[in-house]
């Protein structure tokens, strides 16, 4: 039975992608509940400047309290090196750096262009391993970028191939932009495995244009093992072309249990959890199939499996 | 390029799942509309008593209008040899039978158990035989019963063994439930086509708990040829337990193009008839993706390749 980790990014990019500011306690609450099903990872915020992220400005606090959580894996992500070392003073397990794979994306969002990122991934890198955390870069904007629209297979797994030499530990795939089809993601994640092997672990899908499991599925033929998701798709909005939300956490795991796949986690515990986001985000939508419908009749026996 | 059917099923299987009759005006102008999309099949009712189902009474009216649209595959649905003999008269292509797997809720449903089911299919072969129509069986709750719980497969290989004896032409599997993963496709696809071979081209899937996509992506790797869908997932409603859509059209001809897979259908087209549903229908929820999202930047690059 392979075990599958699914790592829950909803208080980082779910929160960071909605205008409401989740108050501490309310994300702690959610932290703690997710653990407590047996989700094994969780991203709990980002390393960025209060002041482009108000909602992720009790990131270190987070960290703190989450690692007083036993046994979860306690993640953040961070945009550069600054960031880095905020994350590793909190006493984060590992972090995680964005790394455009449109260099036009990365030029306006972080102005770096990809030489420059590479020689950043080095100093994370250093920072990381001086601090024994774990390393990992999100290659992000790889299945296409909404201003370069596709982005070139082969600049992908040079890049993987870069962030592995300069001391990432472990990669991801990160369809930023909702453009990714199943097709091409076991093209692509062959392809960057034949490179850089097993350093291709995880990948982050949006469910943008509904295809986040068939992805998700697509991946996990190719050899994947860990998937990003957020409870109740949060941050996710339909209704606003362009915006995305991760795959949902609940249908994710829906998917991954019936099949067979372990991932530790107790669904019908985890489908209680939407209720803090409910009532601490009463504006925002939250997503998903499974909490409506509920669990199939023989869920037991497939699980059990 | 391997050609995928997309079968349109939303004229019977979303509008028989509403209140609401849609007026006989605005089901032509859809089926027409969706026809000029490059649609090659359309399910455009089915022969049940009008007494039980309002919204059907009109189907062989549509037979007869979608019969006059060049290259339209025309079909019924039909629950017994009554309702075969009319849509053979009415002028159908081809009519196909839900035979439900879970032989309790065959009872309840059609008050037939499995050995009659298989007379009646006999019955239908006869007729579709005679008039030189097609004549497929649709194996409804193969994934699992709301009443049985989990359906044995071997329940499944059996009877769709008997139906191609009994005259049965194609085979279809239902996830009338939603209660499919896709590990459970590719078992249940692989095990019927060792036993009927290419018979079994279709499934019919419900995204009850989201899983859609991704089951119709472990169809497809398992030789499945035919996916029905409905448009905007007519006829779904997430928020009423056990009630559930269909695959959305729009979003399950974004995955199969951008894949590669050839469908005939351009989705850009497609996209605009929803606008039909929404006039004829304002109360109803339409779902699915990208008509929201829009299609990726690179699509036309995608489908060209």
């Amino acid at each position: 039975m392979t075990f599958i980790t699914i790592s829950e990014v909803g208080p980082r990019d779910g929160l960071q992608s909605i205008k409401p500011v989740m108050p501490l306690e309310a994300k702690k609450a959610w932290i703690a509940a997710e653990a407590a099903c047996g989700v094994p990872e969780i991203e709990v915020g980002s390393f960025v400047p209060p002041s482009l992220l108000p909602q992720m400005a009790d990131t270190a606090e987070l960290v703190r309290f989450a690692r007083g959580i036993e046994g979860l894996n306690v993640v953040a992500l961070v945009p550069n090196a600054k960031g880095a070392a905020r994350a590793v003073e909190a006493g984060v397990h590992g972090f995680s750096a964005p790394f455009s794979m449109s260099e036009t994306h990365s030029i306006r969002n972080v102005r770096k262009d990809h030489t420059q990122m590479i020689e950043e991934i080095r100093a994370m890198g250093r920072i990381a391993a001086e601090a024994g955390a774990h390393f990992a870069v999100g290659l992000s904007t790889a299945f296409g970028c909404t201003i370069e629209g596709a982005v070139p297979q082969a600049t992908v797994v040079r890049m993987a191939a870069a962030s592995i030499e300069a001391g990432a530990k472990e990669l991801s795939l990160s369809d930023t932009t909702g453009y990714a089809d199943p097709a091409q993601v076991r093209r692509l994640v062959r392809a960057v495995r034949a490179q850089v092997g097993d350093a291709l672990t995880t990948l982050h899908l949006h469910n943008t244009r509904g295809l986040g499991l068939a992805n998700a599925l697509a991946g996990l033929d190719e050899g994947i093992t860990t998937l990003d998701a957020s409870l109740g798709g949060l941050g996710g909005c339909p209704y606003a072309p362009g915006a995305s939300g991760n795959l949902v956490t609940e249908d994710l795991v829906l998917m991954l249990n019936a099949m067979g796949y372990k991932t530790g986690i107790d669904l019908e515990k985890l489908l209680k959890v939407r209720a803090i986001l409910a009532e601490a985000l009463p504006d925002e939508p939250l997503y998903g199939f499974t909490p409506d419908a509920g669990v199939m009749m023989d869920y037991q026996e497939r699980i059990a499996q």
